[in-house]
């Protein structure tokens, strides 16, 4: 059978340590644990297709109304919403950037063009080319921080894209997913002023935040209730189960884990970042829980990728990525993406790679 | 907030009684929710995409071939995904119906056409006469046995649609979610049959038959693979979450739990289908694990639904249905449907009727 091409896939390979997903590498609060175990007494009931008790707890919790909140199947599940119910004709994307935002875009009809990110700039996104490109009445997904890259614009010019947005008629879709492991989420989060901008809706999700990948459930933040109110109609009415709805009500009870994850992964993250560039990889600068690296000795010591895979590890190869291909300039280079994790796992992968890189 | 009319909707209310929902009244069997506990432990990994275990678990179940089989969250996921999938310009309906496929037609802008049932053959679904309406090119749901009435056609009747829909160059979607309360199933469902009609997907839910609704989880069985191909990559690539995939494979090991779910069922559907009928309502044969009825007095005692939900009942008021609208003939006629549960809680809901009707 065909699949898309994405991380986590570690059903059909004997993996011990998975680095090509990039959830919270603390796993899931035991509350969040214990919430699923409690709802096993009850999932005989519906779910409640408005997750009403969810919805008010993250309207407290980002100090918004509650009428602007759509939750989901995951983020997933709300891109494709999104493009379902807003059905673009025109879409601008960032490349590299999550797959999904084409694929949903393409299922619908949608013509896609790309602003591809420099390699020389470090695949920083310039908010202000950006927008210069913007079309009329364009569609836009920015993944901020993006994936696979791990930079993030800040509030600002997210703003400045976001006004170009409503001047030309277009649509803003900012997937935050990533957001709460930047070290400081406020400056680059674009939740404070989401009201200000019908146009444009803010994702998030629990499945990177805490590690609740398996359970699926993600949010919309929508600048128009109107929008939310047309989201939530938009697909079946119970995509959210009960299991999901009570782990992400456990979750927001979390005040100190968050931050606790923040300060492993910028500690990680550097030491990472160093020991990769020490071994002669190229690494690119990240603000969040992985870390993008080019293999320029690809020739010396074969697919690191597929040589891991041997050992048990599983990294992203990044070639899938649009504006990562491999082998079109030069065969022997190769982008990945590695997940920042515990401090024990990561010497576990960077030895392996070093086994490699030495062998 | 705006939402569909379905039953279940116990959130906003004092519910003690859910008589709205038509799931297995026997509840979850105990090794689905020792899955759903363990579950809790790898919850921070991706659930797998193509759900290859339990995939492979149906395909040994129904003695097909995996490669038809596509899992959703809740068969209502795949009711929407085929909705966007084939995109259909046509599509008959029978009247009354389960909701959603006009929902999910609608919202990819098909023209939706019906095929009234009629009281006086206790809404019986005639396929001679469906195969005869059906127009060139047209799609069919076929929601069988079923619902709100709780018939069924049986597997030669489908036979003759599913090649009428063939030489129409049609689709049909045979919706068996209640299937497995008929007391014999295999004298009605048309999974033996599928693989010959390529233009024909069977859909089934654990929801109904497992009491799963709160962990959402359904399939379809495809006629043609490369439907099913493409189905499986409509729609994001996570949509069933890990819980609901370790649930499915534990409910199939469950060998009992159906046939005593159906002898349950007939036993008690004859009872209280006799006590309505005591009681002066108009009972509609039904086959499966629900029950719907006519209150032909409310002018005498006034809206039963509404004076069982203060006693805190729910139970199905029919209205939202097409084809069981209230008060265009009659304005004091109204259709409810009930649920079928263990004898104690039908007695319990049959005597607070009682007490309204005699009041």
């Amino acid at each position: 059978m065909a699949d898309r091409h994405h991380g986590g896939d570690i059903y059909q390979r004997e993996i011990a340590w998975d680095f090509s997903v990039n959830v919270n590498p603390m796993g899931p609060p035991v509350r969040v644990q214990q919430a699923i175990r409690e709802s096993a007494d009850h999932v005989d009931c519906y779910p409640d297709p408005q997750c009403r008790g969810l919805v008010q707890a993250l309207a407290e919790y980002h100090k918004t109304e509650k009428e602007r909140i759509v939750c989901g199947n995951g983020a997933a599940d709300l891109i494709y919403r999104l493009a379902y119910l807003l059905k673009p004709g025109r879409a601008l994307l960032l490349a590299p950037t999550f797959s999904e935002y084409e694929q949903a875009l393409t299922s619908v009809g949608c013509q896609v063009r790309y602003c591809r990110l420099k390699e020389e700039n470090g695949f920083q996104a310039d908010m202000r080319e950006l927008a210069d490109r913007t079309e009329e009445g364009e569609l836009i997904f920015l993944c901020n921080p993006n994936n696979p890259t791990g930079l993030a614009a800040d509030i600002d010019q997210v703003e400045r894209l976001a006004r170009t947005c409503r001047k030309k008629k277009g649509f803003l879709i900012l997937d935050e997913c990533f957001c709460e492991f930047l070290e400081k989420p406020s400056e680059y989060s674009f939740m404070e002023r989401i009201q200000d901008y019908p146009e444009a809706v803010i994702l998030r999700a629990f499945t990177k935040s805490y590690a609740m990948a398996g359970l699926r459930l993600g949010y919309g933040v929508c600048g128009d209730r109107d929008v939310a109110e047309r989201l939530r109609l938009t697909g079946q009415p119970w995509s959210v189960s009960i299991p999901a709805q009570e782990a992400g009500r456990a979750a927001l009870l979390e005040t100190e884990y968050l931050e606790q994850s923040r300060s492993l992964i910028a500690g990680e993250r550097r030491r990472v970042s160093r020991r990769l560039a020490d071994m002669g990889f190229l690494v690119f600068p990240s603000q969040v829980n992985y870390v993008l690296f080019k293999d320029v000795e690809e020739c010396k010591h074969g697919n690191i990728g597929k040589r891991l895979q041997e050992r048990g590890f599983l990294i992203r190869d990044c070639s899938s990525f649009k504006g990562l291909e491999a082998g079109k300039e030069d065969p022997v280079f190769c982008f990945y993406r590695i997940a920042i994790r515990r401090q024990e796992e990561n010497n576990r992968l960077l030895d392996a790679i070093q086994g490699i890189v030495l062998s």
